[in-house]
């Protein structure tokens, strides 16, 4: 069935149920001219927009559209993330060609409403719009109280680069997309397995997952905001590739920085498939991008604080990676044996000619 | 100049100016993860999502950039006015093809914060993005106290349905556009002219001067929100013509209604592009569509004191045009005469094959 048989209000009509997760913010959701919301006394109110456009941050039939529902709100929990705060509402505009199947419409917010369930945000509204291809902009509101916050420019030099998880993986994910690897038959029930464990020799399979399920470090997050206010000194999630955030983070906060190759996380799988590629990985932690893992700068001697407090709530692996420096020191990669490699972002760069 | 020349930092750096017009209420705009908001003590937080696509909203080449811009504001500044609440800040999100000229993003900004800093609104944050064709998604926040929030579902049987401006005059612009005026000259300087008045004669500059740049009703919904509890039962904004927008408020109020077509303000100008096209307004008023006025209901015995505050703060016609009733006695308009012409949304439905 195709949307232009049910219309903009079939559409909205099969959009409306289970939107609000978190009642107690919500005086009034889909359907009026706006929606009403409460925030909480004393927090601070934030608010982050990504947009995935098609052919451009996904295709169509090759990402599916839970994915591409999951990616669009999975990339907007991160920016709230890396600012230390925690997401409560947000509001989703979609442009659709009125070809569009109303599968592909339902799938798109089943994706979206999977992962807004998982962390009990509310979708309280936006639009829908005719378009000759298909695009997604949510709108991420989220609280924190003052202390919590954590911006881009507070990295001062001596404090240690830290970052989660492991990086490169959704440019492997990527590559061997972009190879053909036809992943349709795995993704028809990706959504559920992404709380399955993947066999270890299923390298592939690890990768396209981290491409098109990245999970944003909620959890991650919520921890460092709880430590004290010494310990992490700026965040940013790294969305355009580590290089780049990096340099984000190093012109906000006026600072240079080194990092070592060795110490930047790189999976088994990922490096599996950078070997039967022939590519060296840490290309792609560098400068692929869309890992959605959270970068930031720890006060020297509170670094054992954060690695205990991963620990004990069972978080994701985190690792020290470089240090902050004095401005003029520049901005480096420490590769093995000491030779130095100039960090300038590679990350991908919309509208640039040439760009990778 | 292209954009691709640039870059998206290049262009982020060329809308960074003049974007916070009320720096009371942001901790820190555009340049990190997510921007950070204060939102007063007491008071409910707003928020809904408009998008403009080329080919569907606007046409490249047609609408001037300034204008596209500053309806992708309007429209959403309307729908918090239709809430009876204050826009504090918004984010936007932009979809641009890497061929589009940085005059045209500079254009599009340009009418963006035209309305914006005359509002005192700032823009926060948002995206941008490569795409095929341009796309603008504005989020709009606002404020408003509980009391003061108009929804679309107190309307009551015995309430009078009043409507702020006049109605048709944006179709009559579209009517005019797409019968192929070129108005590309009168254009060129259009963002001035908005507070110009236009001569008596000049019908056709009146109704572009409508479609290309609506003005939101602030002042109006100020007023009425002011007034005490008990008058404005109900309101809407007339985005999608008055009968689709009279179906929502019954419909969502559990009510029907009535509207005599006499009492429709239907603007000079309006009224003399269509004899020229020999068509007649009423269809414009009812079925056009992006009016942006006020539609809202009173309680009976509350007309006067409407009129009356809108006459002392000088604000833009008001008009009463018909009655809230029983559910049972369905939507009309009386005609001239007395004949009565069911009332249908005839609005612009998205995605519907076969709608105009």
């Amino acid at each position: 069935m195709r949307i232009s048989e049910i219309g903009e209000f079939g559409l909205i009509a099969r959009i409306d149920k289970g939107c609000v997760n978190d009642p107690s913010t919500v005086v009034r959701g889909i359907g009026d001219d706006a929606a009403v919301l409460t925030v909480s006394p004393g927090r601070k109110l934030l608010v982050c927009s990504d947009m995935l456009v098609e052919d451009v941050h996904f295709m169509r039939g090759v990402a599916p559209w839970t994915c591409v529902g999951y990616k669009a709100v999975a990339v907007n929990l991160s920016d709230i993330a890396a600012m230390g705060a925690e997401p409560t509402s947000c509001v989703v505009s979609i442009a659709l060609p009125p070809s569009a199947t109303v599968d592909s419409v339902d799938g798109i917010y089943a994706g979206m409403k999977y992962l807004l369930a998982k962390y009990g945000v509310n979708l309280v509204g936006g639009d829908i719009v005719e378009s000759s291809i298909f695009a997604i902009d949510v709108t991420m509101l989220g609280e924190a109280s003052e202390e919590e916050i954590k911006y881009r420019d507070g990295a001062r030099p001596g404090d240690v680069l830290m970052v989660t998880g492991d990086l490169g993986a959704s440019a492997a994910g990527l590559q061997l997309l972009k190879s053909g690897l036809d992943c349709r038959a795995w993704t028809a029930d990706s959504i559920p397995s992404i709380e399955e464990p993947i066999e270890p020799e299923d390298h592939r399979t690890a990768v396209i997952r981290a491409h098109f399920l990245p999970v944003p470090r909620m959890r991650e997050s919520r921890a460092l905001a709880e430590l004290g206010t010494g310990s992490v000194t700026a965040m940013i999630d790294v969305s355009d590739g580590l290089a780049s955030e990096i340099g984000h983070l190093c012109d906000q906060s006026g600072t240079g920085a080194w990092i070592a190759a060795d110490a930047v996380p790189i999976s088994e799988p990922t490096r599996a498939v950078a070997r039967e590629a022939g590519l060296d990985p840490l290309n792609w932690a560098l400068f692929g991008g869309e890992d959605y893992e959270l970068l930031f700068t720890v006060s020297r001697g509170y670094v054992g604080e954060v690695v205990e407090a991963f620990a004990a709530a069972g978080l994701s692996g985190v690792a020290a990676i470089g240090e902050v420096t004095e401005p003029s020191l520049g901005r480096w990669v420490v590769m093995p044996g000491g030779r130095r490699m100039e960090l300038t972002p590679g990350g991908y760069a919309h509208f640039r000619e040439g760009s990778r």
